[in-house]
This record gives C-alpha cells, sequence and structure tokens, in this order.
C-alpha cells in the first residue's frame, strides 16, 4: 500500500470517528446521511485490486493456538522461574532442530508412536516433528559422544492427539525438561531431581503438592513375586499406570481379560498397589514374604530407602510419597520414578479446578545406547515441568479476573495537549530510549489528550511527560504521575534524569509494597 | 537399566581408572593384564539384551543443527539485549503455531514457495512449516480482528534452502521480528524501527554499520520513468535486488534477456540505481526531469524525505544512507524499504570476515487484507534481525578464543577432601539452594580433592565450600577462592550468611571491573 492508501486509512478512521460522534450527538438525519456516505465512498477505494479476499476458514492448525501478549507474559514470568531454579543447580541450556531423521524416533514410544507427525517426503530426508524432548537428548549424547552433562531444555513438542484444550491439552505444546547424565553413585542426581522440582512448585506457588516415588525394579519385582510372567511385566506395569484414572476393580479386570494375567497373580497385585507410605513402608516390604524373595523387589526397595535418606537430608521428605501404583506409562524407564500431583484443587473465580499431575520423571538408563553402534550406555534420570498445565490454570485465572498482568514494561509515555508537537516528542522519546528508559508516544502526528492518557491508564504506564507551548516556552515540561493524576513541571534540560529519579522511586515504592 | 547395573557401570568406570593407573605408573604387564581382563568382564556385562544398536547414521537433519550449552549461552545472550531494545520500545511479545494450514502460506512467498517444508498428509488437515514470521503475524491480526499492535516474535522458521551453514545459513534458523500494525501518521512508526535497528546494532557491539532505505513507490515510479511495462515492475524490482551480490553488467543482461526489459529502459535503470545519498538526494530527485513526472515516484521520494527528517530529530541520521539500488526480494512491501549493512569486516582470530546484510525490513501494508474475507487492511512496518549471523560471527570468535562464555552460573562448590562426607555435603547444599544461591556438587560419594577442584576451575566456579573431619569437630568449615586458591574458616552456622557476602562482594569488584 502507497503512503496515499495510507492517507486514505486514516481519513477512513477519522471519517469514522466524525459518523461516531454525529450519531452520539443525534444531530440530523441528513448530516449523518451525509456523512455516511462519504465514508463508504472512502471505504469503496480501499479494496486494492491485486489481492483478491481469501476463501478458507481462519484458524490455527487443529489442537493448536497462538499466544497472545497476555499469555506469552503468562507464559514468560512462569518460564523465568523455572529457569532460576535449573541455573541454581547448575544446569546448562541446549536446544535440539524441531525435527529429528524418523529413524531416531521409531521404536522409542511403543503404541504411541501413532501420534508422531511426519513430514511430506519432498526428496530427501524422511523426517518428523519431535514427540518429547528425551529422545533426541538421547540421540544428542549418544551423537556427540557427550558421557555426563547437566541440562535444561525448554521448547515445543508435538503429538497428534484427541486435544482437550480446556483444559490445557493441546497437540503443539512446551515441555521443560531437566536431566542428569553420567555415572555417578545411586540415588545423588535422583535425589537432586525431587529437590528441584519442589523448589519449582514452592517459587511457582500454585498450592500444596506431593512428590510420588516409585522403582521400576521393584514393580518387575513386584509382578515376579505375583507370578506374573516376565514377558508380561511391561504390559502389566502400563495397566497399573491407570490407577490414577480408574479404579482397581477395572484395572484388575483389563490385566485379566486384556493382558492374561492371571486372576489370583492380579489380586496379588491389588494388594500390593494400594500400600503407601515412606520409610516404615519401606522396613515392612523389606520383610515382606513374597517381594523378599525376588532380587529385583528388594534392588527396588532399597533404592527407594536410599532417596528417602537424601531426601531428609535435603529437608524435603515430608512431601515424598512412597506409592506403590506409580507406573509412568513410558516404556524407558528403568530405575526411580516420580510423579508430582497437587491435593488441592485450584480456586479459579468462583470454582474449583483439580489440577492434579504437575510433573513426573524418572530415571532411563538404556536410552542413550540404543543410538551408540557399540551400545555405550549413558545413565541419565530426569523430571519434566508440566508447564502447560500451569499456563492453564494462571490463564484461567487471568480471565476470571484472579490475577492481572502487564504485557509491556513501559515507564514513559510522551504526550502533548496541543498540536504541532510531534517533532518535540519524537526528539524527547530519543533522549530517553538513549538513557535506557522504556518509553512510548503516539504514532499519530496529533492526538488527542484524552486519546493519549487513556493509553497510559490501560497500559498501567506510570508516568507521561506532557508537552505545552507555555511551558516549553519557559523552558520547563509537565511531568504526570498517571496513577495520582498529580502534575509538575520540571526544566527541559534535567528531564531525563528527573525521569530516571522518579522511576527509581517508583520501583522502590513498589519494592516496599507502598503503591 | 537398573541400579545393579548402575553399580557395575560405576565399577567399569573405577576399574578403568585403575587400569590407566597401573599403566601410568608402569606396573608389571602381568598386574596390568589381570586388571585389563577384569575389566573386560565387567563391560562385557554392560551390553543390555532387549536393546539392538541402532543401524543409521547418527545426525540431525540435513540444514540443522543442535544448539551445545556454550552456543545458546551466545544465543541467549544476543536475544537478551535485542529484547531489551524492544521492549523499550512497548513492543508486547506473541508466539504462533511452528506450522500453519497450507492454503495460510499459499501464495505469499512468489517463487520461493518451493522451499516450504509440507507436513505428511496424516488424515487431516494439510500443514506446512512457517516459513517467516510476517505471514504469521497477518494471519493472527485478520483472524483475532485486531487493529493496532506493536509486537516481537522471536521463533524458528523453515526453508528448504541449500543451506550453507558455514556462513550462518540453515534449514532451520531463528528470526527475531519487530512490527508496528496500526493506522498511522505516514513515517512516524517507521522511523521507530530504524530507531530499534541502531539501539540494537549499538547494544550488541558488532561493528560499524549503515542502513540503507528506499522505498517500494520510488522503484515503482522509477520503473515507470524508464520505461518499464507495468506488469513488470515486480519482476524487474527481484532482478535489481541482486545488485548487492552481483555487478549491474550481470544485473543489465539479466533484465534485458531474461525478465524483457528494453536495454535502453535497463540502461536508465542504471543511471538511477547507483545514486545514494541522504537528504541531497532526495532534492536532486524531486527536482529530476523524468522522475518529477511520475506521481509514483514523487510519493516514494517525499516519504523519504519525511524518514529523514524524523531520523534526524531521533539523532540517527548520519547511520542513513537512501540508496536507490534497495530493492528487497519479498513481494509483499508497499513502502519504505531497509537493509541494515556491517561496513567493516569483523576480526575473528587472525583473519577478517566479511558479514554484510544484518537487518531488514520495511512496509506492507496489504498482507493482513488478504486474510480478510473483506479485504480489510491492516497497514504494517516491522524489521527483521538477523540473528543467525550474528550468532555465527560469535560462534567463530569464541572457536578463534577472542571470546569465552561461562555455560552455567554456579557460585559455590560444595567439596570434601576426606571420604564419607556426602551427607554433610547434601544438607549442605540444600541449606545454599533453600537461600537462592547458585550450588553444586558431585554427584559421587567420594569424589577425589583434585577432581572437585578442578571441576571450579574448568566451570569458573568462583568459591567452594571444603569440608573436612577437623573443622567439623571444630564447628567450622573452610570457603576456598578458587582464583586466589585462598582459604579461611567460618562458622558452619554462619555459612549461608558468609557465602552471600561474598557473592556480593565478588559481584561487586566484578562491576568495578576489578577481578
Amino acid at each position: 500500500m502507497a503512503d496515499s492508501q495510507e492517507d486514505l486509512l486514516l481519513k477512513i478512521q477519522e471519517q469514522g470517528d466524525l459518523v461516531r460522534k454525529l450519531k452520539a450527538a443525534k444531530d440530523s438525519n441528513e448530516r449523518v446521511k451525509e456523512e455516511v456516505s462519504k465514508l463508504l465512498a472512502l471505504k469503496a477505494q480501499l479494496v486494492t485490486e491485486d489481492a483478491g479476499p481469501q476463501k478458507f476458514t481462519l484458524k490455527t492448525p487443529k489442537g493448536t493456538r497462538d499466544y497472545n501478549p497476555q499469555q506469552m507474559t503468562i507464559r514468560n514470568n512462569v518460564l523465568d522461574k523455572i529457569i532460576t531454579v535449573f541455573r541454581r543447580h547448575g544446569a546448562e541450556c541446549i536446544d535440539t532442530p524441531v525435527f529429528e531423521l524418523k529413524d531416531v524416533l521409531t521404536g522409542k514410544y511403543g503404541e504411541d508412536s501413532k501420534l508422531i507427525y511426519d513430514l511430506k517426503d519432498q526428496g530427501g530426508e524422511i523426517l518428523s516433528l519431535r514427540y518429547d524432548l528425551t529422545v533426541p537428548l538421547a540421540r544428542y549424547l549418544a551423537m556427540n559422544k557427550i558421557t555426563t552433562l547437566k541440562r535444561y531444555h525448554i521448547a515445543k513438542v508435538y503429538r497428534r492427539d484427541n486435544p482437550a484444550m480446556t483444559r490445557g491439552r493441546y497437540r503443539e505444546f512446551y515441555q521443560c525438561d531437566f536431566d542428569i547424565a553420567g555415572i555417578y553413585d545411586p540415588m545423588v542426581p535422583d535425589a537432586e531431581c525431587l529437590k528441584v522440582v519442589t523448589e519449582i512448585l514452592e517459587a511457582l506457588d500454585i498450592g500444596q503438592y506431593i512428590l510420588k516415588v516409585n522403582h521400576r525394579r521393584l514393580l518387575d519385582g513386584m509382578f515376579e513375586a505375583c507370578g506374573v510372567p516376565a514377558d508380561k511385566f511391561r504390559t502389566t506395569c502400563s495397566t497399573v499406570d491407570k490407577l490414577d484414572k480408574s479404579p482397581w476393580e477395572e484395572v484388575r479386570t483389563e490385566m485379566i481379560n486384556e493382558k492374561g494375567v492371571s486372576p489370583d497373580a492380579a489380586d496379588r497385585i491389588g494388594e500390593y498397589v494400594r500400600l503407601n507410605g515412606s520409610t516404615e513402608l519401606v522396613e515392612k516390604l523389606l520383610k515382606d514374604e513374597k517381594l523378599s524373595k525376588v532380587k529385583a523387589a528388594l534392588e527396588g526397595v532399597e533404592a527407594i530407602k536410599t532417596l528417602l535418606q537424601y531426601c531428609e537430608l535435603f529437608g524435603i521428605k515430608d512431601k515424598i510419597l512412597f506409592d506403590l501404583s506409580l507406573a509412568r506409562g513410558l516404556d524407558y524407564y528403568t530405575g526411580v520414578i516420580y510423579e508430582a500431583v497437587l491435593t488441592q484443587p485450584i480456586k479459579i473465580g468462583n470454582e474449583e479446578q483439580t489440577v492434579g499431575s504437575i510433573a513426573g520423571g524418572g530415571r532411563y538408563d538404556n536410552l542413550v545406547g540404543m543410538f551408540d553402534s557399540k551400545n555405550k550406555q549413558v545413565p541419565c534420570v530426569g523430571v519434566s515441568i508440566g508447564v502447560e498445565r500451569i499456563f492453564s490454570v494462571l490463564e484461567a485465572k487471568l480471565a476470571a479476573g484472579d490475577i492481572t498482568v502487564r504485557t509491556s514494561d513501559i515507564d514513559v509515555y510522551v504526550a502533548s495537549a496541543q498540536k504541532n508537537f510531534l517533532e518535540e516528542r519524537m526528539k524527547i522519546c530519543a533522549e530517553l530510549w538513549d538513557a535506557g528508559i522504556k518509553t512510548e508516544q503516539s504514532y499519530k502526528k496529533n492526538p488527542k489528550m484524552l486519546n493519549q492518557l487513556q493509553h497510559c491508564e490501560e497500559n498501567k504506564i506510570p508516568l507521561a511527560v506532557v508537552l505545552g507551548d507555555s511551558e516549553l516556552k519557559r523552558g520547563v515540561v509537565k511531568i504526570r504521575n498517571i496513577t495520582t493524576r498529580e502534575e509538575d513541571e520540571v526544566p527541559r534540560n534535567d528531564l531525563v534524569q528527573e525521569i530516571k529519579k522518579r522511576i527509581d522511586n517508583l520501583n522502590l515504592n513498589q519494592l516496599n509494597g507502598a503503591t
């Protein structure tokens, strides 16, 4: 569009304003009609000849969404808090491509592989969008022959699932992972992952929580002790994983009818999976007649015992629940598994919402070896923070008016009460920007004073510089406090310094809670 | 892998250490052989039975790369500086999905459409990866009926181009865009985009630069004045765009032979495109015999005149070069166009590298209307920062040893000189973490003192807490300054407070340049 068309758009807006004003003022029908017809004539000029309007429905792909400035502000605030915790523990940041060779993803996700997005074969490599950040990490470690790494990775992943967007489940969503790779002593990095999760949940302050823990070796040992054949351990484990959503009776039926577990074995499993507790449960299981005869089970219980001991040293033992019903869906876990759960519904407006699981993870010692030609292992343990659920809670709170967010951090608005001040406004803006001060002005030559002040109020901009003829002649400008509506004059030459002082004061007052 | 296998890995590492020690000490061949065979026996146990090693070449897809911690640190530092400038100008942040309905991208990129990545049709919508951030912005504005927005968007985009990765050109790369949408007075937001670019280039401090500007209306008017038929304006413009890489003679030949421009017209264009300057060029063109008869050309020159005036008010006029050879490839520009160019090669190690274009943009007033069923326009102007080129320069500097980066910001390492201090180390770590102090320790039960100190030096960790039997009995711990190697004792109970004090001092010294 040429500048002439810009002028046209401006004219249309002004004409529209006029029409609305006349209508509001109940001006004569004739006058209104006349101005409306002018408006329509202007609009008729607007349609460009070369670009036809689009024919398809305008939307984002199924299961995806845009993040608007308010949502991005919420998202960035949450991620900043999480990154602060990750970095407090010395984690480094990495990133990987959004797509991988399809072969990298093949055989890693079991039944869920059908949810992977494939790229079209456009003559080249066969590619798929990443499904999580764990397999790319394993590929990265193996490819670069890295044997120790403590890293975080925050990025979007893709699953062709049936989205439940109101509950914060999308086809494109953020994962936020912290992992420790390397050969270390048992449970030392594993306990630190739990410490990281508690620090994050405290920092986010989204309610009371517990951290459930269990161990894949204990689950395997338990299945063995209950009489499940070894080749049915994994599939039985997937069924146990449904206990957080389904009652035991349903899970039992699935085990017997779909997984071929005997009713006796299922009942024995049923006895165990209702157990949860802490050190006293560890002691009970160590003496358990059936389990104590199975090596894997004993190893698992001993590992949990060590984990609980370390959690006590970290001061987080009261948050940990050793829970034999925790199974986790993914096949690749080989040791401890965790899940953080909010224990109370969250209040949103006048309603309460149950959030449930908010972080999860575990140890996966065999995944990196799957990418190494000599099958060389790099043991890993990690945790993934369910940031989408956190975003969705905060967005609901925003919608209910429970919280507010500021999407820009402008401190100063440069306004003028009279016409023909664009040049002076521009000079002042440049001075303020060059001094590092967050500053805005209207992009119109002669904006209305009311509109300028309204913009400040709507956007919670604390200060306005107000230019006027009489003041400039006297070598001064007005500074207006938008909240108190107080105005005073300062010498034009001292403006930058004065503004800096006032921003510092405002920030100080805010820190002291005095606003 | 079970904990028993973790134990195995630890044993392998220890056994490996032993073998290396014996070899270094030139121990008896027999002894070495014996320990090596033990090592091999341990390694033989390691191979897991269920996971076969992978068969395909381990790599990232063509034209893509991982970002390792050093690269991510560079990237985050650069982006932080850019975001600071964007936010200083009041820009809000948005994000859009990585893929769009294919229809959204269709017909927006001309010949380059063949570079778009399509997703496989897996039964659902036909999707493509985003090619830039401008078309998604236009779709976002039209879909949400937003008529004013000042936003930035930093995200990866995808082009199936022939990658030149050594020069920082990839198939997956970051774009970093700042755009102002809305009906405003001519050139006011346009000038602010240039101001934003200068602030960013100053903040990044990567060398001298100029900002070339031109205007699509002037280009069209110039083509008209030179006798190019109107239907050949766009394609002639694409040819002019090659002038930054090819000499005029080649461009002239392409115009005549491929685009069907007459030799006379091409020669007349040749006269104009070698012109560049500032206000004096504006005045010259306003009086130009041919141009002054063409309305579009005059509009373009008048617009540049206003732009230069505003740039003077912003204090950046000395950086601006009005250059008639600047054309910009994309079809959708309708008004001012810009390009920032580094004017000196950058020194990397002992070599010099020419970087060239580092930002570009312009006004596109018709793009949003293409998505609106009533063709309603939202005029936009914006600029895109070539962050990949900046990353690639800084990475080369890092590789040449010209700069260093710290990938983690740990302040304190908790070490012990003797065995059996894991529990005490854990307690101290938890105390420090809970006080918000960035702290690390070894994940081994009994790490060697030398390895612990080496870790601190390699990772530039400034302080270590060193635990020892005799000190703990006296109720004290040692604090070691890693740089000076000075150690002193502080009461165990005052540790957190003492560490905080020292970190504050270190930071203060760093601010004063006294390290």
